[in-house]
């Protein structure tokens, strides 16, 4: 998307045709800066200190990492040492290792001289899928948001609400949650999103408004807190978020908090949506609740809070009553019930077991076998 | 309540029997110190500049406010002149114009030769009689506690979560929605608080966090959008929460983000409580989502973390992407279909018109007229 005008991917290769380089998303969203990746071990730091984070970034990274290992050495021993190095970086991250699993069948059935040119191939090629997946979630759900715009009187916006970071700084380009309302921004539709701030990482304050303030999206950020009462006052069309792993009845693990804005949703009669590429789908999976384990992260995330002082420098503070005790729960689940619908790649799907196993057999039916 | 093993309240008489001293809670929750009213004009600063909140408190700070204008200058003059400079400290605050009027009614009828000490007398009960009410809602909620704790084994607490702060900081002693929870725990029951942070102001993790554990209260502080993922895991026995005003069928004008509290608990089957004195209950409205204006306050509560960095200075710093707008809502309303019951000065009450009329016949019927 742009920045300033000026169309971005995150995660391109330079000019010099070697080179790869990303947003470092690190500085945001006060600076904006492009980081050089010229090892594998570049790469590596970039997906484990999260200079790249975002499930199909994070792929798309470990793809070209391994793109800069066979152009340093193309034997089977460094492939194996570069597969190696990038899949410990984020070792729960499933698109990591569906990256680096498919970039391994392509690259070493090549012979040694030609896999460097192979694998620049295969992972401008997974860069260039993401974007299309994504392009397609944002054409399935642009006409949701068509839809509403149609009933709205002249100068009246659609109201969407999301939450955490589903946009274009996760993927290649274009985001999940958020392709819809770029298209429709882009196709002349008045939108306004209400990005929920999402404590304790902040990535909707930090990272969504960034986005959308860059490509001139009108929005509004709030606090976590703040959607039931939008939704009791009519002020939300919509919501649409992301999800990191949806369950074969359409049971969505996504960031913590995503549930508390479904229920309020569901209580007003909103249409409560979740974007994504259908490789989230787990079809071994089905209860949400029951059977997705939910990973504690550290307490300094919430306890810690870092910004930019009115002098401009970087500071990071501690908000917490000192000797308290502190849970971070990183996800939680939406169930099913709560779903208007999930858009995906292949169009817009009810959440529910037969809808989804319709529309991916394929995977459906290997998942039951 | 106690503060490492020293019983405090909020706001009492020093021992030259003149001074007032208040706990500074501008300082929380890196800082506990004790500060001094001498005039009429530190006690409006006290309440304008929030060293001390909380409507019980605020009211308890202006009638001690009016005594030490007496003690000053006891003329008709003075009174009104004090009268008007703490009444524009906080306009929208009910107690404090409640507490003033009371204070006009008995100090005015005293000689003037009188009126100091009749002021003293007047305030001291304006305190003692917040700590009554404060005390039986404990004693009321207390019951409530008792009876979960009775169906636990041996050893695993009651798991109480609350939002914002209803704890005796914003009372005079033992707050609101937490007076049940002290008397549980000095009751030697095992009680376990999930504090929610409550963003933007994190009254939670500031206030709550810091006088549950400086009274030895067990506590864990979690982000504002957690408190859904707990309930659905059953690590949630009881939601009680504070109220800054109720209506006459019982919908609870709360800090934002009860709503989606209320919410999570009634699709969890988990109890859902709201604490309250009386006086903030208003018999004049009904529908609290129609009839409720809902403060909105500036960016800057949203944007702005004020904290203590790791080598110990007060920082503030900017958090929200440059540029995005934010939007501020301070409160919402749970509707009374969610709020399990009403726990107040005269027992444990369903949120529903009749009941509440019934408990308080000398109001609901005045209103009714």
């Amino acid at each position: 998307m742009k920045v300033d005008g000026t169309h971005y991917r995150t995660i391109w290769l330079a000019e010099d045709g070697k080179t790869v380089e990303i947003i470092d998303q690190t500085k945001f969203p006060h600076q904006f800066e492009i980081a050089r990746l010229e090892t594998v071990g570049d790469a590596a730091h970039a997906i484990a200190d999260m200079l790249v984070r975002g499930a199909p970034l994070i792929g798309a990274t470990a793809a070209y990492g391994i793109a800069l290992a066979m152009r340093a050495d193309p034997t089977n021993e460094n492939f194996e040492a570069a597969f190696t190095e990038l899949a410990a970086t984020r070792p729960t991250a499933i698109n990591l290792r569906w990256a680096l699993e498919r970039m391994r069948t392509i690259v070493l059935h090549a012979p040694e001289d030609h896999r460097a040119k192979t694998a620049y191939a295969a992972a401008a090629a997974v860069c260039d899928e993401d974007v299309e997946i994504c392009a397609a979630i944002g054409r399935n759900g642009l006409k949701l948001i068509e839809a509403i715009a149609a009933k709205k009187a002249d100068g009246e916006p659609v109201n969407i609400l999301t939450h955490c970071n589903a946009g274009w700084l996760a993927t290649v380009d274009w985001g999940t949650a958020t392709a819809p309302i770029y298209m429709a921004h882009d196709g002349g539709i008045d939108v306004h999103v209400w990005v929920d701030e999402t404590r304790p990482r902040n990535q909707g304050a930090a990272l969504t408004a960034w986005e959308l303030g860059k490509h001139g999206v009108p929005h509004t950020v709030v606090v976590d807190n703040v959607g039931g009462h939008l939704m009791q006052h009519g002020l939300v069309d919509l919501v649409i978020t992301g999800t990191d792993r949806t369950t074969a009845r359409g049971d969505v693990c996504n960031k913590i908090g995503t549930y508390l804005k479904a229920l309020a949703a569901a209580d007003n009669g909103v249409p409560f949506y979740v974007a994504l590429p259908s490789p989230t789908i787990d079809f071994a999976i089905f209860d949400g609740v029951a059977e997705v384990p939910i990973e504690q992260r550290g307490a300094d995330e919430v306890d810690r809070m870092t910004g930019t002082t009115a002098d401009g420098r970087i500071e990071t503070v501690s908000i917490v009553a000192p000797g308290s005790a502190i849970a971070n729960y990183a996800f939680d689940v939406t169930p099913a019930r709560l779903v208007t619908g999930l858009i995906t790649e292949r169009g817009v799907l009810a959440a529910d077991q037969a809808a989804i196993a319709e529309a991916f057999p394929e995977r459906a039916g290997r998942a039951a076998e």
